[in-house]
């Protein structure tokens, strides 16, 4: 298996892949979007923090563990760390697999680990805190 | 909940999607490949053909019905119908929706109804088969 992993403090945009190989049989894309309520509350966005290497050694450790269970090829993870407003996506991940099943189980399990077991954290912006658009109210 | 249903006979582009909604928290698109074995034989390709009006009106009934148990906000389905060869997409959905779980789950039981019960048929070509690159062998 091939794995990309990337943090970012820009806007995520989707990789260039290349084509797939010709036993790829599935290719799933994830978006993870910033709604507008946390918690049942209105929110301008959300500030995202992480211990940048242990996080990435984390995702790497949780790929790991998961292709063990479901075999995939290829796994694009990017995640944005800093402020993320309303909207914008927070989390992207790609995965290429032979057949449909492991992408998809491999992606939602992803996806719940990261939340669970990664050293990433989110505070919310309530929308009034927000004096300059497109910057963190908490830097400020 | 939006829908928008599509049958080509050209290679799948992914549709231009706009923004997504202040309150999508996820966004999942599928690319359904076709891969160079199919039960175990080599084949250069697979030709697809539907009835077109009817495999419509049953994937707009299957997607109906999904979005009473995982309700979404918008779902986009492209099925490529024709000869496909091996390493091009035959089915593209994207799903957008308050929460990843409704998406994923949305979409996998797309996928498999859509196998089930739509009336789409797919004929594999053995690569021996192939005269003329990018014609099906079906059609000489």
């Amino acid at each position: 298996m091939e794995t990309y992993i990337a943090f970012t403090s820009e806007p995520i945009v989707s990789p260039a892949a290349g084509s797939a190989g010709r036993e790829i049989g599935a290719e799933l894309e994830f978006h993870g979007i910033v709604r507008e309520t946390e918690h049942g509350a209105a929110i301008a966005g959300l500030q995202y923090e992480a211990y940048v290497p242990m996080a990435e050694r984390e995702i790497a450790r949780i790929i790991a563990g998961l292709n063990t269970q479901w075999p995939c090829e290829t796994v694009w993870f990017i995640h944005r760390i800093g402020w993320v407003p309303v909207g914008e996506p927070s989390l992207y991940i790609r995965i290429r697999s032979s057949h449909r099943q492991q992408a998809f189980h491999f992606c939602m399990a992803l996806i719940d680990q990261l939340k669970t077991d990664a050293p990433i954290w989110k505070r919310a912006a309530l929308p009034e805190n927000i004096s300059q658009p497109g910057r963190s109210p908490l830097d400020s």
